[in-house]
């Protein structure tokens, strides 16, 4: 059985407040704390690289888990901000780390549903190539295309990296994914000319109308009620959006976690950064795992509790 | 049972003659002929992007079968030259095809490999996701970054996409697959700041050496031999790669395809090009594909004859 074993994950120490900007943006404590949800972003320091963050990250992991670096079949990298175009960070990284020749390598490009497509993927791939031990990174740092005067995105994205450890030793294991794409919306949230833009609004309103219809869709496709299911972790948007999901499908705040406060959106690696949280806590059977945003596109799947500890 | 049903492909009608170039690069006829084996390099339109070309690979695809779009459950892109960092080109192609809410996409980041590492990674998730309907497009437009100058790349690579219909009515099925990387060798095919850099020889020093002690595995791997080998698919890396990996493996020439002397190195579609012929003759039960570059990597699998016809 291939599943999650262990996540580690990389904060860039670097915050910029938003208390700090209120003038230059003319807003208020209401509007950080209750509707993006974030106090401060985090941000990588100019010489770190995506691959960087990515190093970063599994020195996180093996504080945490033994790993045998020849033991590693597959290495992949979620991004949508990559070192370079050419070749796919996941060489990088994989060269940084020194793993081993017959280890397969592949980028994702997808955005904050990234971490639940690479899961799909990467377990996929390492069951039907018969791997035993995976490296499933995320990180996009958009810092590097976020115009600093740039309200709807400079006060709400942080910089950060993960890795998960997909392993035949898993804590929990994946039930049925679901995913769609709005293709024809994807300018709303898009980089040209290494510029970020998004419309807030046409997000928002995409997000609080197909997220809630696609969890109904996941329950069902699981077999699974409401009540089944410990926490909600859904990506970190904005507070505002992750209140409104929660309040349009009559969740109590306690099965919903916000969490970007103090580091801000990031991206493909929110859920996995509040995942390793919630896995430590070894008291959740069920959690909802549930991305949006990018392309536009949703992805969601079911993790249930395999067993208590890494063996 | 997933396989390869058809591929469609689309080469830009627009060419760049390197005969013509002969005194600016200080060039021959052996040179264009026997080395790169690339008389002239297929060029897109300026107007047209990566969205654009796949597009068009599938208009070509369904000329060749019916596709309800309704169906496609999964539409994914390999690509490094994506037409914008985000979102993911998959998703504006999406768009363009006016494809189901419910499917889902995703891009690979993958260079001269990424096809083989398209093939396992959509028939993988497919299997898992119980989807019957995907499109894999292949498309790495490299005149977006080549200078035009530099005699390494501007006579090698040609632009072209292509879109394998992978279903449930597979003409070809796919045995195992290998993998492998060298990634502290990436930056000898690579680009940063919008400029293809490549070194030429230690690209060629790297294939030479790998690519046949990785086809050796692959045919161990699945229990076959040479001489159950109809015909070898080697990436088109150029006209004396393709030789010289032959040669060490002692393939007679009409086991192996060079077909780029009209278009180029066109990276992830190089393979898909030929294999849509191959097909197309019916003759083949048992083909090697094998890709291998940017990574540095390789990647490979062996397809066997499914089915006569289209169902």
């Amino acid at each position: 059985m291939i599943g999650i074993t262990v996540i580690g994950s990389y904060i860039p120490e670097k915050r910029i407040s938003n208390y700090g900007r209120k003038a230059e943006f003319d807003i208020d404590d209401y509007f950080i704390e209750k509707k993006i949800g974030v106090r401060q972003v985090a941000v990588k320091d100019e010489s770190e690289d995506t691959s960087d963050l990515c190093v970063r990250a599994f020195e996180r992991l093996v504080k945490k888990v033994n790993i045998d670096k020849n033991q590693i079949e597959v290495a992949a990298v979620v991004t949508q901000n990559p070192d370079r175009n050419i070749p796919h960070t996941s060489a990088i990284v994989h060269g940084k780390l020194g793993l081993p020749e017959s280890c397969a390598s592949f980028d994702i490009s997808h955005g904050c549903s990234g971490f639940i497509y690479g899961l799909s993927l990467m377990q996929s791939f390492m069951r039907e190539n018969d791997f035993k031990k995976g490296l499933l990174f995320t990180c996009d740092p958009y810092s590097k295309i976020i115009d600093k005067k740039d309200k709807n995105t400079c006060l709400l994205f942080g910089d950060a990296a993960t890795v998960t450890l997909i392993s035949d030793k898993p804590c929990y294991v994946t039930g049925k994914f679901t995913f769609g794409t709005i293709g024809k919306e994807y300018k709303e949230l898009s980089c040209a000319d290494n510029r970020l833009y998004m419309n807030g609004r046409a997000v928002f309103n995409f997000s609080a109308k197909y997220v809630p219809e696609d969890i109904n869709s996941l329950l069902k496709e699981n077999g699974l009620s409401f009540d089944d299911i410990d926490q909600f972790i859904f990506h970190q948007g904005s507070k505002y959006i992750v209140d409104t999901i929660s309040k349009r499908l009559g969740l109590d705040s306690k099965r919903v976690v916000f969490d970007a406060y103090d580091y801000g959106n990031t991206v493909s690696s929110s859920i996995p950064i509040i995942l390793e949280k919630e896995m430590a806590k070894r008291e959740n059977n069920y959690m909802v795992l549930s991305g949006f945003g990018v392309g536009l596109s949703w992805a969601s799947v079911v993790v249930k509790k395999f067993q208590e500890d890494i063996k």
